[in-house]
């Protein structure tokens, strides 16, 4: 199986950069399943049953979230009508929504995508380790679905390792997300588990995280409120990995993806 | 001019590595100047006067350091008698040592390394942006120096893209260093200053940061002392970058570099 | 019946004077139940299981810790042995001890001891509010228990605050411990539960939260390792609260404690 | 001389009780001189002009910010021209007002007020120790002025305690202030400096520091947007310290007050 995983869509530059390739990608690459992180969609704050549709539209299958999720507060209401969009599974009972989503390929084939959010240097939260254990208990790989993707949502290059190591075996691939900086430690574990620490997101690099550069600076160099952050409005840089898995859904390889805006530009080669 | 910089040696393993890879490629790319974060060097917990020798007989011009500076207590007695270390500008008045070293390259050229220390989710201190203007106040780039190197070690990438461009125009290169994983986003900024949110550890990349992965990963799961942290020992990728200069000391190219190890392999071409 | 708990006992100092005053205040004030967290009782790192017996003879009845649990390595082994001692219910599944702890007076009443850890600030565990629900409802006051007492160990007042109102009305006593600086707020809440934001410790108030204070000053100060943290040496103060309840097990009254040491007095007075 | 400082007055309760209360201290307890924090003063967010006025009309002398100093954005313009407002000493060279002022008594005694705040679990800023100093070391306690308040606005107990120790004999009185619970360890330090760790707020006790106590319960329980946080609007206790200086300037004695409201009640006895 063929699966592409994009990083955190920073409003309407990587709206559209996403729209623009993902259709184009899908094809080129024979891709099985597209999943793309858009808990920054919506002007760099959540995102919105509109916006998730524009995705599903361009070939996507489903959407992640992240810290932001509630930033539009209409995903309070509508997330539980919407089995594509998955939140961190480490929210407390009772969150709206659900933390893990199964997606059935037209072959009848299955893909497990859950989440779970880190908790050094972020908003307290239950352990994402326990909560990643239980769900892959629940579905293991190769048995009861064909491809598992976890994210982990988080800002600590080290929770984010140890959660790869945590699932190798158990997944198809363990990405990253959060930081809206793609890393270049793209590899297959010893388990067989695919592992990037972030896949980047899908935003303008002219920027500070996806946002303008002069208010996001200014935080940081003065301490005195200053103008609201808003999304840069350059061209966006697509970023994700593709990670292509045995029949056992273990991954075979994991391939970089950066296309267009002003980073160094990488597309995953396929023989076709 | 041609400059190298490499991220945090992490123990016997990155050490290795490193004390390797540089003699070749001090020849191979012609470069200029090398220098290597080593904060980490001393089995994964700061730099003795001894490992610093051994980077300088394999080519290294400048060893800097980061929040790790004190964990060999030697380094605190010996750091003032040997001025190609760094450590960050911003600790208090009275610390030991340098935060910024201009080093002469035999034909008269010089080379000025800074490093500052992020403060979001880190350790407080004075403030890096202020750190860092005074001291390129004083050495304008093109003028009293060909070359500057801005080391920006912090966890935050917003930190880091806001120093980025915070030096744009006054650096030939600025770099983030303690993430220890590299990143995929390195750039030449509009203003001319080479830009990458982090350069990766010189370590084992089967590990979590560079330590061994079983200990490491026990600090997330359980909340019980357990092993203590050690360097994990597999064969370590030396990740860095080379940044190539024009006569005004500001970046024409930046490239990555990951050499050995597991990591996918980059390893810059430049015309004879 | 008439509740004495005690703050964050540290080192030798505040070791003395607990065992000191206990036996009389128990007898003058006529005791029911005797509480002290004793998380910094071993040298200000941890407890032992020779110091909680010292405790013990001095008529402490139950011993809670904190974050410090383990600081002392021995008691990762010892706590299974002792139905006394209680941690942070909030731990990780499978952590040795227990969160809460039913201690039966002579005459059969029994009294619910709980701890539960605050994350704002601190290290990240799960909820405290939800692991507080789960053992009070499983405790009912009045009904299943004659006085509950629960410790939110915690830095941020506001989280405190919050774990007080949560259990108004189910349980005798909300006690923080942790800041080692006793608050002058307790009070009966609306719902019958007497609250208090901190005990503060039983220890030498010439310090740094009880440590030596020209060590702990220069950790604030200069940001290079210096000597080690060790308790200060000065009289003690022992301070805490005692709760007066009624027989639905809510709180009648609740006085501030402080004996001996440099800090302003107050001792309870009832009626003989 | 005697001198009054109360802490973070929160909304309209607390306003109340600050204004009615002050005139009757003033004169009862033959103040010279009244300090109050107002960070919290406009329905729980930051200072307006007129608020400050209020203040004044009641016979408060100086006003002191904290990390609210901003949140009502009429003080970054208004900061400037009044004198007796006073901010963190340690905001970024640039910040509009001032980190200390001198006030002057009728009989021209001076006065002095600095406020620098804790790095602790707060927003990084540069060092308050550092700040701190370079203050005391201008106005020399005794000779250039005759009473020196030091407000440490911070979070951490032990950062509040190394600042009261280190401008100890420097300074009349170190209170701290942010925590909004009055705290019970008021004494003169060894050097002659009187200190408390928390002065605690002016505000509504049932509360969640000062904010209605749903709303503020319901941020640690769930994790999605609730309502908004608004001030308590219960009948505050005013708090704070009653200081009596020598002519040297160093404190004879500090004494809890706490008036009216849910808290036990403390009002310091002078002879008439
Ligand atoms: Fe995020
Ligand atoms: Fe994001
Ligand atoms: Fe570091
Ligand atoms: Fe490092
Ligand atoms: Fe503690
Ligand atoms: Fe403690
Ligand atoms: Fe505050
Ligand atoms: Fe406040």
């Amino acid at each position: 199986m063929r699966l592409m995983y994009l990083g955190d869509v920073v409003g309407r530059s990587g709206r559209d950069a996403v729209v623009r390739e993902v259709p184009r990608l899908r094809k080129d690459l024979k891709l099985d399943f597209v999943a793309v992180c858009g808990e920054n969609a919506a002007h760099g704050f959540g995102l919105t049953a509109a916006i998730a549709q524009d995705f599903y539209d361009a070939g996507v299958d489903v959407v992640t979230l992240g810290n932001h999720a509630w930033d539009q507060r209409e995903m309070l209401a509508y997330i539980d009508r919407d089995p594509r969009i998955v939140r961190p599974a480490n929210y407390p009972d009772g969150t709206p929504g659900r933390g893990a989503t199964l997606y059935s390929l037209p072959d009848g084939r299955k893909v497990l995508v859950v989440q779970v959010m880190g908790r050094l240097f972020m908003d307290p939260l239950d352990c994402p380790f326990a909560s990643a254990q239980a769900i892959l208990q629940k579905y293991p790989l190769g048995a009861a679905v064909q491809a598992v993707i976890v994210d982990i949502h988080a800002e600590a290059t080290s929770e984010k390792m140890s959660m790869g190591h945590f699932c190798d075996g158990r997944a198809s691939l363990v990405a990253g997300t959060h930081s809206h900086v793609p890393t270049a430690d793209a590899q297959v574990l010893p388990g067989g588990t695919a592992y990037i620490t972030d896949l980047g997101m899908c935003g303008d690099y002219n920027s500070v995280i996806g946002m303008k550069k002069e208010a996001a600076m200014a935080r940081f160099v003065r301490k005195i409120p200053g103008d609201r952050l808003s999304p840069a409005e350059g061209d966006a840089t697509v970023c994700g990995v593709v990670v292509e898995t045995d029949r056992s859904g273990k991954a075979v390889s994991v391939q970089p993806l950066r296309i267009a805006g002003r980073l160094q530009q990488a597309e995953p080669g396929f023989p076709v």
